[in-house]
């Protein structure tokens, strides 16, 4: 599976629950979100200026795309809600790896880019560093209307591990 | 890595923390568990008679295990616990897949052989078929020290998803 084919397969709209375990304090967090998952042109707006920002040539972009979601936390109940736009950027000499720019992120919310590759077997494993966190990420798809993603934020130095979370993602509004 | 670095990697006591998705509900049910896992003797006679029920060679048998748990779920405040024993039967003709012997899942209640293969980025996944349901568990390690488990449960067809689980696993009693 290619970028192309595993963003193709996102499109959507998703029903998530997500556990998070908060290791250091064996805390359980539950979350419970809509997530909608819509293509973007090549040469969207968006697409072009964050392009620009990594001073990466627009036309070696594929597949890039605007995930939105909004849900609720039992943690404090308040509402969570936001949108990123995401754009792959294979790497020249291999289909199954490459770069992710992002606007911005949802474990941070300032602009990232992550490194991906997707294995033989079809998951997708995205790295971001942040200043004081790293975050690796690993998604994959159960069938076409069930997505399975893990989360891990680590600290910098990449040994100790904060939060682990999980998120199974049912497909919605399925055309039959 | 094969069967037996991933076992010897496996060897020792967890402090787990389990989520578990129940689908068609949207019900979190949270478990926080203690899990130790022993090494057992290729001719320990709990291994002899599981290789004996299956009519495997014992001969064939690699890093048999015994996984023993004991916790809390967060559903309905029972206690939680277990034993089994592990068999791993790799086949003859490649190191990275084989059949998992089980005396008794702790899905089901009754001995089961599942079928295993690691991946190259080092995921332990494991497939069961029951009667009614098929099992699909998918362990990799972050770190030595920790280690996530993502289980599926599926009806038997193997399209529909019931249950997906998550468990974070942090070692205890880290030598240093």
């Amino acid at each position: 599976m290619d970028i192309q084919e595993f963003v193709a397969n996102s499109i959507g709209r998703w029903r998530s629950q997500r556990s998070a375990h908060h290791l250091a304090f064996g805390h359980f967090e539950a979350v419970q979100s809509e997530i909608d998952i819509i293509a973007l042109a090549d040469d969207d707006p968006a697409v072009i200026e964050l392009c620009k920002s990594y001073n990466i040539d627009q036309k070696t972009v594929v597949s890039p795309f605007r995930m939105s979601w909004s849900g609720q936390s039992d943690w404090d109940d308040s509402e969570i809600k936001g949108s990123c736009i995401l754009v792959p950027v294979p790497d020249s000499t291999d289909s199954h790896r490459g770069k992710l720019l992002r606007d911005q992120g949802y474990a941070e919310t300032i602009a990232a880019a992550g490194d991906y590759y997707l294995t033989e077997d079809g998951t997708f494993v995205l790295i971001t560093a942040y200043d004081r966190a790293a975050a690796e990420e690993k998604i994959w798809f159960v069938n076409p209307n069930v997505r399975c993603r893990v989360s891990l934020i680590k600290t910098s130095a990449g040994t100790g591990v904060v939060t682990a979370s999980f998120s199974s993602e049912i497909r919605q509004n399925i055309q039959k």
